[in-house]
């Protein structure tokens, strides 16, 4: 299986690189056989898609969608460095929902991001996960997420 | 020491397997001799046994309980996977607290899996931990933990 | 580059050990080339220097010094196992920031870790990071944060 054939076939376009840092670290760091990507929040062609707290202010579809965009972030900045043909596992994602009170449906949301990983990577793509539910999040995100993977 | 033996001694039996992922994720993922567990809720025999904030609708004791209970389920995602009794050390745990406004004690409750893990472990068992106080959790959990594990 | 010179010239000086786990955790795992810190607080000679929300009773410029505080207890549990000369790269900054309500600024709170990485590690220190709005921490601290790095 060819991951960059599957993006292609969903008709995605990773980004180029993932947004520049909101800060003095780096969208992605390798450490022997695993790539550790940044906090990626969902920025499509430079502008948040979702902003504010899930589902007061961005109803579950489009949080579940801000998730995906994000998680293209985090491919983006991967694939920067290592292409992501040469993923052999998707290991964590880690995903926060800036969560209105009394909302409880964060696995719904990373679904968004986890679906896809499914899409793209099939059994390379089963990954571990936890979501929270954060008070608050950076420039007011409707979400958060970051990835670790194994590559050969 | 048999960790195995341990946990017979303290009358606990794990799990046979970790509860069903609410999501598109495994409950499991080992890199190399590292391995990763989702977060875990506090499932015992299918159901949630402390739902709501602490302490006001989960009090102390009954969080510390959850604590323990997340982590049996975690060490069940492992032993799935991979004998616990070939755990070399574990070395990361993540907890997060569903809590209510001014609830402080997240150390507390995470001491409810740290403890655990320090009778079934004993110096393998001394892990690296991190408690946060979540605004809110998936299914109204009083809490969710992660594990990361090394294995020969 | 010496790390230990350049700590020195910037006139800090590493606790000689983290603060004491407020539970049954210990502060550093070694896990083949990688550290994991647990959660640090901001402990300056066995007080928290910032305790409460984000900015409502902790300003911005207090939060960032914390940040720098924590992240100087994380360096002193890494340097009691192994000196933070041989760190070859940090890998991973998470950091949760007590965040009253609307506070959407965990970025520029989190840069005070980051500048002081960047300033004693130089290109070793450009790190991936998360920043995310905890609704409460352990004691009430402002800040919480931990590290993975790799060593030789």
């Amino acid at each position: 299986m060819i991951f960059s054939d599957n993006l292609a076939a969903l008709g995605i376009v990773l980004p180029a690189a993932a947004p520049a840092p909101v800060g003095s670290y780096v969208p992605v760091v390798r450490s022997q056989n695993l790539i550790f990507t940044s906090g990626q929040l969902p920025f499509r062609d430079g502008k948040l898609i979702a902003v504010g707290k899930v589902p007061t202010d961005v109803p579950l579809e489009l949080a579940q969608q801000a998730a995906g965009a994000a998680l293209l972030n985090a491919l983006a900045a991967i694939n920067a460095i290592a292409p992501i043909d040469g993923i052999k596992q998707v290991v964590r994602l880690n995903m926060f929902v800036n969560s209105a009170a009394g909302f409880t449906d964060q696995a719904k949301v990373a679904n968004g991001a986890s679906d896809l990983l499914a899409r793209i990577f099939g059994p390379a793509g089963r990954h571990t996960r936890c979501a929270i539910g954060a008070a608050e999040l950076p420039l007011n995100a409707a979400v958060e997420l970051d990835l670790v993977v194994e590559v050969e």
